[in-house]
């Protein structure tokens, strides 16, 4: 059992590495070299660009003004001043809303720390339980409901806190969604014109043997909306397109390289190998290989390119609507088209840039059996990964590894070692486990067929959360406390799980601790400093970049990380409910992460990530739901805790809070969901008509004309994501200037599909 | 334990008193005096009328006519006869689909008792577990699951079987989940023009400082639909109005009573107390004090007529919206219209018969706490009324009575009385306990504040069904079996529960089967004898019939009730389900029931049963979802049951039938759901064009004009539902000749209150 001590280590450490990760930002954040790895959404905004400005050539890379230095945590006061509003405009409202998320951490949980200190800890404390009997225990363990003995009467503080604090955070989830859902609505109403609001995605459009798939969409909805439909942009298949084009870029990048390389050292020919990742095979003349390559698939890419548009077989069954109104979107997105509820379905059309193309082209029948295909195969990763968590586990557990490793002891039992293992590996272990997992969960989402990108995220973050509540949360508290009496645990029926876990919840106490320091705060530290992308950054700017457009490229701004980021914080959630009453020393910990990545996320949404889509918040009942999640299973542990000490008639007591809180959830879905899912037809008439009545003569149908082409069909030969969204930015007709905050011009950012711009112009943008 | 000999006698007791029914209805319903109890729809279609033709006075009250007699069960071809376009063009689509309910129990058991006395009735038979055991049996029980020893090869057999069901079920349900949707659809497209085809509900209108809610109504709906909407209807709290109207009515039925008495005794004035129920009070002269009476009812009518009219208090905030096309309806139904999703709620509006115009004035706020009220309330219904059926059920065992009155043991020990009480009695007892609950349950459904009285008998049946899952089906399982070991099993886990039922399923099968003849068998074949019915007619026609129209009003055809017959069937296809592996002898019984009741069922919907309302079928989800549930149900008990005797390797065989039962949930509701939720627009589009050619000149506003008026304000004093109804049927413009198949004619039975005919003329018809 680690005790305080360890503890105490295992903080100094991790606040120590934090520290340094700080420090080296602070550092690295100020030299002029880095300026695009730490700032590259001002980049894009198109208001900063690379430091030119005259000096010598050394102030072009390193900072020399030494005053700069001297406040090493300057930018947290400047993450933080930027207020709500204008981060909306800046970021977009996903990231802002995305940010409430840790506001919502810290509303909860510092009102509970600070009750749980002034109540729960007192109580706790002024008992000699553990003194008394013969188990080993820690200083934490004597702030823990451990310490209060068999059937006291003290358990009732226990049960009105649970109840305290069940009330608290319905008040801030309620208080929290309303908001949301206003800014979202808000967000939505004050939007400027953008094609998705006119158009509707239509699928499984039923094959007709006289028609097109592009004239009967047109007679269709003629038909069906006659005074609605305005056009609709059929979609191709173009996938395998779209393949030549990135494999062409990769061959490009090869190119530059072993022609920059040849520019350094015009005397050696450079050579590569043809085979497997270039590790063997013919050596040959790299430039030529690469040129010869390239013109291959250039014409290989033209060919397709021309089967695409000519094939009728390329052509989905599917199509973008679009309609004169977007009332008449409206209404065609939330109704049912025919008789047949899986033909013509309709849905709102996601951005232009949301929209996965992939995925398009997947036909409609075979989305049942792939979501099959992928629950079952969720199911066989979620608990057959259970098997090697354990036994990593019980390696972590300082008997565990000298029972495996005999020879180690002597190494083990030295002191700071022990402390170091105990205070320090389990967390550790946990995480390398969980760093390969998002893609893995991404890839099963993408293959069960969903079209954009923002819910491919939402539907990732579900499985990565119920991956970490089984595996990292269950298998921890179970695995860990329960390993020597595995045996007798198998015999256990399901009634005796709630109390099992909940009997060896306050003994993890310590361990999550660990966690929270290592995955928490030197790992949102750790995340401030961009290492990975600040390598690949430079070591591309070294090898690849020629021009100022290359450099642009080789910046890699990221982005949130729906998908990973919000089920990791939805860990902290469940710790810290499922701790509030039992370990209250834990709290505070958690608030550290929550005040610490609230601060560090702010600076990277508002200094590093570039947003890939905006939904408008739409996310938000799914956080809701996982929040309310987690506060069924603390409630349910602690149901279970209580009852093994003694309290058995306090079960009704607790039973009511669960009934409670699935009430509270459906409650606020009933009041706030809709405000996610449909798009009231009110808001719609007041904006057409605000428009009408502005622009009367607007070509609605040229600006609809080209907004969702697939992308292999706007850029030019090396289209990129990156730079089609830089044009877009720069293509802009305001006037940049290049103040400090320049964050209400182009926000949210224009779409990089040509989401914004008037689409009669698109062709000159993408030539810049 | 009951013998085969205990079941024999049950059956002729069972078969006998279903023949004496039968009989008895042949004989009745050939006797002119009853032709309104037995053929009321023909009467309220107006097809038929009293006998009134010459000959003596006798052959008005008897029939005389020998050859009718002998044929006692000739209605039962009749009643096969019609073909199901016919019916559904009769009784409307409800009736129709609901008597596939019946058909789909023919279509899952017949082939699977075949399948189960082919297979596994010899492969139990072939076994001599039992014998060699010391365990009471019966004959039965050889044929069942028991008779097979532990952890013997054949249970394979059984799960093969198991499989072979499953996929049988799903392929029926399929099936007819398909042809079912197909038939609402056409249903709906063939319809001929109805009000609520072009109107919408709107609940939850917000106050206004400056408009009324019928000004309000109507800006709001001329801004956010303006190329559809045509005109509103406001709703009137009138139900005060309404109880007044009913006082009058049952005052006034008083008065004719004590009239007719006073005419044909006219030497006596008839007198009446005063106080409750007539038993007390002082004595005064009944028809002045009814006279008197009355008055002052009209009076007060007339004054909260006004008040209702004038006073815009009693304006409820909700309105029946009508549009000009019905695709303005579809879409303003199914779309959101504003910002906040808790007003301006649009639903469909049901069929102006079907409004529940009580529940229009509940606040909709209050509706969340009404809910929340219900689900607890029906919670401890459920599970507080499981003391009682324990208790006396354990008095129907033999032992138990002989326990609690030794003095009974010699006339009980008598051979053909413990017969009787083994066989007869637990079944009377369960009957009786179910006789009340309906009513409780709508009555909890009634104040949840639902608007349709269709939509309350879904919520209704829900309820019941679960209802008895739990007191009906499990507690007589587990309570019968587990009496004795009722101790050891209170300590039992929640995970063995499975394992207990199922092994207790074999054991009741006996029990089960005499409770199939009971409620079943001779429960149905009194259904058709309408006892009840019977008497009141009579009862009435004798004091209180004075005209052909009161004759009318004494007539109660009564419905279907689906509220509680659909529940009572799917506790029929639960024991099917859960007995078809276990105990296939127990299958014939059920298909015995299923016939009988088919044509029973028929019988009554051609010649009784007057339809309240026409869903379109809407109830076939929940009848599909609880088929479904039963199936699952069955399958965790034969898992349950299979893992006790030796077979713990098959638990993963077994646990892969619900996953797949549950998927194919999802797959049907997915592909069929929509039909009963939504209109699709491609519907409303055809039926509007056609209308527009055929009719162009067409006054819908007048047609519509006062659809939606609540029922008091349309008919005059002594306005009752079944005249109006009635008026409406003759008011029809086609000339109605009386011969023997009048079905096609005005079906479904137009709305009685002025659901399809013209506006310009109700007052007209209204006072024939």
């Amino acid at each position: 059992m680690a005790t305080l001590q360890d503890i105490g280590l295992s903080a100094a450490i991790n606040i120590l590495s934090a520290i340094a990760f700080l420090i080296a930002f602070a550092f690295l954040r100020l030299q002029p070299i880095n300026d695009r790895v730490y700032f590259p959404k001002w980049y894009l905004k198109g208001v900063r660009s690379s430091p030119s400005r005259g000096g010598n050539i050394m102030s072009k890379f390193v900072n020399l003004d030494m005053r700069s230095y001297v406040k090493f945590l300057g930018w947290m006061p400047a993450a933080l001043k930027m207020p709500e509003p204008e981060l909306i405009e800046h970021a977009g409202l996903d990231s802002a809303v995305f940010l409430r998320i840790y506001l919502i951490g810290l509303k909860i949980f510092v009102p509970m720390a600070i009750l749980a200190f002034a109540i729960l800890v007192p109580v706790n404390w002024t008992n000699d339980t553990l003194e008394k009997s013969k188990v080993n225990y820690s200083d934490i363990d004597k702030l823990s409901i451990s310490n209060i003995p068999l059937g006291s009467e003290r358990f009732w503080t226990h049960l009105v806190m649970a109840y305290v604090f069940t009330f608290w955070t319905f008040f801030v989830l309620y208080k929290e969604y309303h908001k949301v859902a206003t800014m979202r609505l808000d967000f939505l109403a004050s939007e400027r014109r953008r094609p998705d609001q006119f158009t509707v995605l239509v699928r499984s459009i039923p094959p007709d043997p006289d028609e097109s798939i592009s004239e009967l969409t047109e007679h269709f909805f003629l038909v069906n909306h006659p005074d609605h439909y305005l056009t609709h942009q059929v979609v191709h298949n173009a996938n395998k397109l779209a393949k030549l084009v990135k494999e062409k870029k990769k061959n490009r990048n090869w190119l530059d390289y072993y022609l920059l390389k040849y520019e350094r050292k015009p005397d050696t020919k450079p050579t590569c190998k043809t085979g497997f990742l270039g590790l063997w095979g013919a050596k040959v003349d790299a430039i030529e290989y690469y040129t010869k390559k390239i013109e291959e698939l250039s014409k290989e890419e033209e060919l397709e390119r021309e089967r695409v548009r000519k094939d009728p077989k390329s052509v989905i069954p599917a199509a973008f609507v679009s309609f004169k109104t977007r009332w008449g979107a409206a209404v065609c997105a939330q109704t049912q088209q025919t008789r047949n509820p899986t033909m013509w379905l309709t849905e709102w059309a996601p951005e232009p840039r949301d929209v996965y193309w992939n995925n398009l082209s997947i036909p409609f029948v075979s989305l049942t059996i792939r979501k099959l295909i992928v629950g079952v195969a969720f199911f066989f990763l979620t608990f057959f990964y259970v098997g090697p968590v354990l036994f990593v586990q019980s390696l972590a557990n300082i008997e565990g590894i000298e029972k495996a490793a005999p020879f180690l002891k002597p190494l083990i039992e030295f002191r700071i070692i022990k402390s170091f293992i105990q205070g320090f590996l389990p967390g550790i272990v946990l995480k390398i486990f969980l760093i390969l997992l998002p893609t893995i969960l991404m890839f099963m989402c993408k293959f069960e067929g969903f079209v954009c990108t923002s819910v491919l995220e939402r539907k990732s973050a579900f499985k990565y959360y119920f991956f970490l509540v089984i595996n990292v949360f269950l298998v921890s508290v179970i695995g860990g406390s329960a390993l020597d009496q595995l045996n007798t645990f198998i015999h256990q029926s399901a009634n005796d799980i709630p109390r099992i876990i909940g009997v060896s919840i306050p003994m993890r106490a310590t361990f999550f601790i660990t966690y929270i320091m290592v995955d928490g705060w030197a790992g949102v530290a750790g995340e401030i400093l961009r290492l990975k992308p600040l390598i690949i950054f430079h070591l591309k700017n070294f090898f690849l970049v020629k021009t100022e457009k290359d450099r642009q490229e080789a910046m890699d701004p990221g982005s949130i990380g729906f998908d990973s980021s919000e089920p990791r914080i939805q860990l902290y959630f469940l710790l810290g409910l499922v701790y509030a009453v039992v370990t209250p020393f834990l709290l505070p910990f958690i608030i550290v992460f929550f005040a610490l990545a609230y601060v560090v996320y702010r600076h990277q949404i508002i200094n590093v990530y570039n947003q890939e889509y905006e939904s408008g918040a739409a996310f938000w009942p799914s956080v809701h739901g996982r929040i309310i999640t987690a506060l069924i299973i603390s409630q349910l542990l602690l149901l279970g805790l209580i009852s093994s000490k003694g309290m058995e008639q306090s079960t009704p007591v607790l039973l009511v809070l669960p009934v409670l809180t699935i009430w509270f959830y459906y409650f606020c879905k009933h009041r706030f969901e809709s405000a996610f899912l449909k798009f009231p037809l009110q808001e719609a008439m007041m904006k057409d008509t605000l428009e009408k009545a502005r622009e009367p003569n607007l070509d609605l149908k040229g600006y609809l004309l080209n907004a969702y082409i697939h992308p292999v069909f706007k850029g030019g030969d090396d289209d990129s994501d990156d730079e089609l969204l830089i044009i877009d930015g720069s293509n802009n007709a305001e006037v940049l200037v290049p103040t400090k905050r320049q964050s209400r011009r182009n926000t949210p950012v224009p779409s990089k599909h040509n989401g914004e711009s008037p689409p009669s112009l698109p062709d000159l943008s993408r030539e810049l």
